[in-house]
């Protein structure tokens, strides 16, 4: 299977409606700077993780308006011929940077930088919202769940439970760069390379006569990938008893292994312990408990703290779906135009929410690390081109409260935002899933403890450099006028 | 566009082993039963809205392993060959029968049944249950805030923060039969004929040199459908008279009038008290007030009861992912196998949790509404075949509290599952939208305004029938010995 959905025409209308008239206007070719951001890390935590950028690339790649699309949008009545012609005939043409999946990102910088003609850079605001904040949703919680299950493997369970078919499949991608060690959902190991995994469902043990009788007939067909689950009945009266009788016939004498055995409902802390003991006893201390049932990374957390004896964790749909908090709120602001002397205009979103205002200016994003222990000290936003130079000290600024001030040194940096597309073409090679997966690691190992925190975290810096700080308080000042 | 992917693969890894299993204990033709239903209504309602069947059938319909996927399941090591090539040449043979879109739906009811092959009917579990379980929570979610409206129109606009592209295309789907008027997602207009709007965001009148220039080529270029964003500087100093400035310019002497304008930010209440009367007094009073910016039902509900002037609401993250509680926890679940003759035996899960345990057996549920207003009564699930006469006094019980009696007298009733795959074949043609969404409304009105309240809404009956009730105590006891 394959994914030819053609996604060109999801998109918002109002769009459609700029674009048309951009277009009319005579701003078609007029350039553009838009920044992707976000305000808020969801529930409060000390960082995101950035995700998506494969499938934004996909995405652009593939726009393409067919005759029915045009069609369609002639129907409504409201677009100039003109319009529909250049959409007939478009290609695109933006220059577009982006912060590779995998790496932490925080509150206000840019993320995605669009820069083209309006009404193009303008179009692809919709799907690139929707697909990183879909994306780095679940790969910022599901880090949160693998870091609560302290070096336990934490497979995603939650398809039946997603918001629809690519929350599904690209979400096991985006929970896979966040650290889960396989999926439930087949396609996604398919189409994306995320291991799936699985053995049986309740219905499977209530088919046969008895509990004995399926166990047996599941460690027959599977002696090497045996995991029993033990629930259906009752865990320790049955459950375990069963599936040690059926290892020691069947698996025993093939010289196998069982793998595992699972627990889906109950008080599953006090149950693991049962068993863990009971398993232990009868020879199998190399069987595996797996634990599922609306987990997530506060009962996680609890459990252990209560010593349960657990090797995995399946989550569900408080993975999936993000549950706790369901949204990210990524935006996507113009920040700059060209006129016609290719002079970069600074345009600023002004509101009474001081939250609200945005960064002015063509940027980029730099990481400072420290040079003896690897960690990440700050980020701070530049204007693009804009040089840190790592052999001098640097020092950086609060940029609400500019007389906190502290003086980096030791330190090398490098840029966040890569170049994507040049002039409409791909220049990024999406690095291998598996690689991702363990760059965020590492760049997550590089953050303080004290920003990793569930509850309360350290914010981490993000400050603007001189330049920007000026540029973006003469804005203000100017606007106070 | 056309939506081309094939779902066949988006099933979870343990529907695999499991057939594989199946098949090699020579289960593969043992008939089986499965119920879809839900244990409780999201945010603690009164009622959910069934929305998927035609995503259902689509997907059924279309179930077919190319080449890739059977390579893919060999490379696993696990699956035989007989079984894969069972696959290679897999027919569905199912029946299923499915409570239609838009049908307000009860905890414990069954809402798809699918009879056939146990190798089959386990196989659709996954896709069966992500349809559903998503399109019931959107439809169900957007119903709510569409009554907290109170017959203003409510706008769906949250496809950037949707989980996903099918999260925003086929939520807008669900969105509409839950009786949002229209939807930002072109693409939703496009394949499923929900009406797309949309007109301009921030970055319009920000790219133009003044709020004024912006709106003049705004009403320009669409005189009949003009609405203006008036929030991007200050609402009443400068977006409000600038609005009014342009209707009177550009509008008055084309004799068109102005759609409205649109608030998305700020006190909102506040703002459209104030905006209504300079339009009011400006000769606007048809000028409509949109609002946006994160409302949900509770926020709306508090608008209005402050008073707020506000014709059209444009809903978005907090309706397309359901954020208050983004999961509908619908289960499939094993009720019934047949034995060699064709006999239907009944299953049961039992579990220490009593709300987790099934009702057993091939169902049917019927709905009862009094002759004198048409208003539904209760549901009474009774064995598949059972009929309620409806010239007779009909008495329903409490299943938990069977001293609870109530005798139902000028009814008639209506079986809510219908056939919708005879031995795979479909039979069912789904209505089409508008007709879904007209009857879900019809539907909801029929209901009584207790069970509609968002707070402390009255439990609406569903009882079993004798019969049925027998059954499951009877093998409740059995179970105990």
């Amino acid at each position: 299977m394959k994914n030819e959905m053609n996604l060109t025409m999801l998109t918002d209308f109002y769009e459609f409606t700029m674009m048309n008239g951009f277009f009319a206007e005579g701003y078609k070719d007029k350039i553009a700077y838009f920044d992707m951001f976000f305000r808020r890390v969801p529930e409060d935590g000390g960082f995101a993780i950035m995700a998506g950028v494969e499938q934004i690339i996909e995405y652009i790649k593939e726009i393409n308006f067919t005759a029915e699309d045009i069609e369609y949008l002639r129907s409504k009545g409201i677009f100039k011929e003109e319009f529909l012609k250049y959409l007939e005939n478009f290609k695109f043409e933006c220059d577009v940077w982006a912060v590779p999946d995998g790496t932490p990102i925080f509150p206000g910088e840019p993320i995605i930088t669009v820069r083209g003609p309006v009404i193009q850079a303008q179009f692809v605001e919709t799907m690139i919202l929707l697909t990183i904040n879909h994306q780095s949703l679940i790969a910022t919680k599901a880090n949160r769940i693998v870091r609560a299950a302290q070096g336990r493997a934490v497979m995603e369970f939650g398809s039946r439970r997603a918001q629809g078919y690519s929350a599904a499949t690209i979400g096991a991608r985006a929970a896979y760069i966040g650290g889960v060690a396989g999926t439930a959902c087949t396609i996604s190991d398919e189409l994306y390379g995320v291991p799936a995994l699985g053995t049986m469902a309740h219905s499977w043990v209530q088919l046969f006569d008895s509990e004995y009788e399926a166990f047996y007939a599941y460690a027959k067909n599977y002696p090497t990938g045996c995991t029993l689950l033990v629930d259906t009945y009752n865990v320790l009266k049955s459950g375990i008893p069963n599936a040690i009788k059926v290892f020691d016939e069947v698996l025993k004498p093939m010289g196998a292994r069982p793998k595992g055995v699972r627990i889906d409902s109950g008080d599953i802390t006090y149950l693991s312990k049962k068993c863990r003991k009971m398993l232990d006893d009868a020879g199998y201390p190399d069987c595996q408990i797996v634990a599922s049932n609306s987990l997530d990374e506060y009962i996680i957390r609890d459990m252990l703290l209560q010593g349960a004896k657990i090797d995995m964790f399946g989550v569900g749909e408080r993975l999936i779906t993000s549950k706790s908090e369901p949204v990210f709120g990524g935006v996507y602001k113009l920040v700059a135009v060209e006129d016609n002397d290719e002079n970069i205009i600074p345009k600023i979103k002004i509101s009474e929410n001081v939250v609200k205002i945005t960064t002015p200016g063509f940027k980029q994003v730099h990481r400072l690390y420290s040079k003896s222990d690897s960690r990440a000290i700050a980020d701070v936003i530049t204007m693009h081109g804009e040089t840190i130079d790592n052999n001098k000290p640097y020092t950086i600024f609060d940029p609400e409260h500019t007389w906190k001030k502290k003086t980096v040194t030791d330190f090398y940096s490098r840029e966040l935002l890569k170049p994507i597309f040049e002039k409409g073409k791909c220049v990024y090679e999406c690095p291998d899933l598996n690689v991702l997966r363990e760059y965020c690691k590492m760049e997550i190992d590089g953050l303080w403890d004290e920003v990793k925190r569930f509850e309360n975290p350290h914010t981490y810096y993000v400050d603007l450099s001189e330049k920007l700080w000026n540029l973006k308080h003469t804005m203000l000042e100017e606007y106070q006028d």
